[in-house]
């Protein structure tokens, strides 16, 4: 098998530009951007043209791009302000981690990414030892195409899998992302709204919830994408594992951990003549106590 | 106050055709649709044109207009076929035993509309005393008007009253009707997507939930839009108290009834381009136990 989704690696470096994949044009348009300064990055950043990991990347080669110019301190907050769930700090302290043992900038950089994407692949191997023999994975948002690394573990294993995919209002990540990588591998895949999920639930035909986390902290508390948290209740009301991937974990309390709020207007998106409608709530994030998780997979646990 | 809203009454009879408000278009246009057969009222419901009290209306005045031409039964067994979930057949019920009474048939669908209209406005003042004096209510779908007559009841007994819709995807009834009657009546509301219910309850931002039921039966369970299951396993586990709005009950268990699976471009509506999408699932009602139901309002208690 040669599966690939070009969300593995949303951000790339390439002749002293940032190529950054527009997620908001996908899935009908595989648009690229280009960034040269440190306002373009910032502004891609908080318009989601990127998210997840791309996120991860964007601030990694904007360091890079632009620390002769601006302190680390200050890119790091200027992306913090954009972005106030995800984990700057910690990201900017790996990069000062690597300065302190004499590297530059870029070799930090580019040996973080290799090894993540190994590492990447060691959890996805170890999470499809632990699914059913005929795993009916639901999964929300996108975890970058992590699931086609999970795809492809199954099918060595000798498992089968379908996954049921939560569309995730109101940005469609779901649908956008998730559907998309998976159906151009030709993974057997199926969407559905969110407010189906307790439906199938029920009627027994998921075995596993499996999604990502844009925050994790040491007590195994996450907090992802809006919509994680009622899963994760219905989860564990069904008895169904919920298994997460997580990144480098914080040292706080999740509750202290501010939850962003996103532009009404997005509430609208995809419907047309969006003017007319004013009032929305728009929190972005939910928090999952580490009681609602069956297994964490932390990323730097794979060595 | 005066408040009013198309929906109260979407479906009317008029000069030998049967006017109807064509919901999918709102909320950007009030268009209306007319029927001069029995096809066509077919097609109507079969397209969503109307739901909820509209399927009533239609069904009731196409028996009206066309039961010279198809028996009562033939007309009942197709509207089954078209929408198998709505109790068609308690409608015919409701007919013959006006028939029986030796009254024709327009007279007993005219009394009929005139007595429910009166019995809404009558549970609505009901739920008005025992909601609290600051009612921050979360509800789902589109209940024709009845939020409306609630919020004159509520301001008639001195409450102060926000209502928190939830979109339902993937017809977006909360969006395109719900938000729209009440935001035209200036009564305060907000919108939300389905995925963020469960944040809002936990952040105790919401004291009641209310919403509409498609079917009910004597034990007290309901059915009703896709996403009312997940809301009600929330709000018990929250100690939300939920409130149904229901009409005439079933003798039948719950179990028994059909749920429609609605067709999955369905899912992909308002999204561009769907058609490059190929695979989803869309049941589109929910079974929701009588457990979960703080109170029912059954329409026909009210005399």
């Amino acid at each position: 098998m040669n599966l690939f989704s070009p969300l593995l690696f949303p951000v790339r470096l390439e002749n002293k530009k940032i190529i950054v994949l527009d997620e908001t044009k996908l899935p009908f348009v595989e648009d690229y951007i280009e960034i040269d300064s440190l306002d373009k990055a910032l502004w891609v950043l908080e318009s989601m043209k990127t998210r997840s990991f791309g996120q991860v990347l964007i601030f990694f080669y904007s360091c890079v791009m632009f620390s002769d110019s601006f302190p680390l301190d200050y890119i790091t907050d200027e992306f913090v302000r954009r972005r106030p769930t995800f984990d700057f700090p910690k990201l900017s302290n790996i990069l000062r981690g690597g300065l302190k043992e004499g590297k530059n900038l870029e070799e930090v950089v580019n040996e973080f990414i290799e090894r993540f994407d190994l590492l990447r692949k060691k959890r996805a191997k170890e999470l499809a030892k632990i699914l059913p023999l005929s795993a009916n994975i639901l999964t929300i948002c996108n975890v970058n195409g992590e699931l086609i690394y999970l795809y492809q573990a199954l099918k060595e294993c000798g498992k089968e899998a379908v996954f049921f995919i939560s569309e995730t209002r109101p940005y469609l990540q779901g649908t956008r992302l998730t559907f998309w990588e998976l159906s151009r591998n030709s993974i057997p895949c199926k969407l559905l709204c969110d407010n189906q999920v307790a439906y199938l639930l029920l009627k027994g035909e998921i075995n596993c919830i499996v999604s990502g986390a844009d925050r994790a902290n040491l007590r195994g508390d996450i907090i992802n994408k809006i919509g994680t948290y009622a899963l994760a209740r219905l989860a564990k009301y069904f008895r169904i594992p919920l298994y997460v991937f997580t990144c480098y974990p914080s040292d706080i309390d999740i509750k202290n951990i501010i939850i962003e709020e996103r532009p009404e207007e997005e509430v609208f998106m995809f419907i047309p003549k969006k003017q007319i409608f004013i009032d929305s709530i728009y929190p972005s994030f939910d928090i999952v106590e580490a009681e609602y998780i069956t297994k964490k997979l932390e990323i730097s646990k794979y060595q």
